[in-house]
């Protein structure tokens, strides 16, 4: 089958199942849209953590052990920063790493939109595929947590990265999202009548996807594109592999498990792709109404990625195929 | 002697001498004045190579080998640039070197000046001697050349790092130079009273020291402070030992000899310090009504730099004391 698939993706986990999608798809049928809830403005850079990680992963050029930053880093400007302005140093940018955060900063400045400048660095890393801001307009996750310090409100990196996730959320908002619109391109792209199918990325649905999802008529496009949504749960025998995924469903007051990832949500999925370790879930899945399929969705090696990509790709087309004969 | 001696320098050979004067006096009574001509914008970044090259040389950082940039640097943000957008790659920017240029970008960003910005600069280097830009105001060293392209106007770094100072200089202007104000805490310094001497380092005239002299009401600040004006010559046996000071003054028609940086610098100055290897000069020099001492000029070790910079200020010392008998 061909047409076009869209990916909404955040970081480390989303790009990992990206990598597999661009590598089992022709890249003029793959659209990896980059949640930037994430981004921020640091040390007078403007850093996408998202977007970056996706090109990187999908330019061959990350950092596979930690998932983000790039190969064969130097540090020597974090260090400079540690030792001069060590209160400055918490957000880890390598020397490479920091031309990316420069050219991006540049050309903001010089009245680039973010998407333009998205595209220019994917192009410098050779990723064909495309990988689109969700939008050009600015929207800020912020997370109200509670600990011994009190009631507080943090932008996401101050949580994510300086408190490494620790104070437990009471909410979150993505500050900004009502006033932004989608990115363009993923409109076009929508509306087109020629959507394969809508992937949500195994990323972490509050701090990741969900700032997608909250951007205005963003939900209403994805049902209406025609295609199937399918989720890859980001849970995987009640845990998340890989960050704060099942912390923060225990906080918000959610079983971390496959059925929370469903009904968190329900409405936009046709189908949801477990792992394999979650089989005994498959019944009360279906149960309400979705489609499920279990296969290892647990990505070691780069054969994984792939297999899993093809896997999720079969399985949006056969609930499409279903959906045909209705 | 005490008071407080104003040195005027560019970059690397004016440094030098700043490092010597730095090691023979207590780090009040030292105000080193920096060239800004030099300054520009790249990459996003707001570049100070005259400030810097002082700054890591008084902090004990810099490399001494070639004379500008950091010790022990690394490259990788320079060579992801060249990969990426070689256009830009052509002033070399260090990982470690970045993260001065990122902080003083910030900093002016918030509203600091250029002065504040140096000051803090200078005290994560340990420096303790004050290093002054010569001016808040932006100066911009532009240069008429000729070449087979035909006439036209570079600015500073183009002409300097890009074309390594081939084409032939016609004219010379300091951009912006009427509207700056000269530092404040230099004509404050200039006004107290307690000038022991000021000395011009041994930088090139026309792209180091004159872009300081042109500041309005500086030149004649500096002639009625009330202390001996001494330059020590960046012509050595006709060679400039680094830049093109040489190649400069005979495209504007000068010969490169003691005679012609004394002609350049007439009516500011109250002495001359040449090299030995110039000594055949002394008597045409002195007979212009200059006094002049020949020493060894040309700094190789550290040694070196203090012997010059205890020489200078001997030398002004004895100029002030005959003045106070006159």
């Amino acid at each position: 089958m061909s047409g076009l698939v869209v990916a909404l993706s955040g970081g480390i986990g989303g790009a990992k199942l990206a990598l597999g999608l661009s590598r089992v798809l022709p890249p003029q049928e793959l659209l990896v849209v980059a949640n930037t809830g994430d981004d921020f403005e640091h040390l007078g850079f403007y850093i996408c953590p998202d977007i970056d990680t996706l090109i990187y992963t999908l330019g061959g050029v990350s950092n596979t052990a930690q998932g983000w930053g790039r190969a064969d880093e130097t540090w020597s400007f974090m260090e400079t920063l540690r030792a001069s302005d060590p209160e400055q140093a918490w957000f880890l940018l390598g020397d490479k790493d920091l031309e990316t955060h420069r050219a991006r900063t540049a050309s903001l400045r010089d009245g680039a939109t973010l998407t333009e400048v998205t595209a220019r660095l994917a192009r410098r890393f050779g990723v064909a595929a495309s990988i689109l801001p969700m939008s050009d307009d600015p929207v800020r996750t912020h997370l109200q947590v509670e600990d011994e310090s009190g009631i507080r409100w943090l932008p996401f990196q101050h949580y994510f990265v300086k408190l490494q996730c620790r104070p437990p959320i009471r909410r979150i908002e993505y500050r900004g999202s009502l006033q932004a619109k989608p990115s363009r391109r993923l409109q076009f792209a929508l509306q087109s009548g020629r959507v394969r199918a809508v992937i949500l990325c195994p990323s972490n649905p509050f701090l990741s996807i969900d700032p997608i999802l909250a951007l205005p008529g963003l939900r209403e496009l994805l049902i209406q594109c025609g295609a199937p949504v399918v989720a890859v749960s980001p849970v995987v025998g009640g845990k998340a592999l890989k960050g704060p995924t099942a912390k923060i469903m225990a906080e918000l007051g959610m079983a971390s498990d496959c059925q929370s990832i469903a009904r968190h949500y329900s409405g936009l999925l046709d189908g949801l792709v477990i792992d394999q370790a979650d089989r005994e879930q498959h019944g009360a899945l279906e149960a309400s109404g979705l489609r499920v399929t279990a296969t290892q969705t647990v990505m070691q090696s780069l054969a994984d990625r792939e297999r899993l990509a093809r896997g999720v790709l079969d399985f949006a087309d056969a609930l499409a195929h279903d959906d045909s004969r209705i």
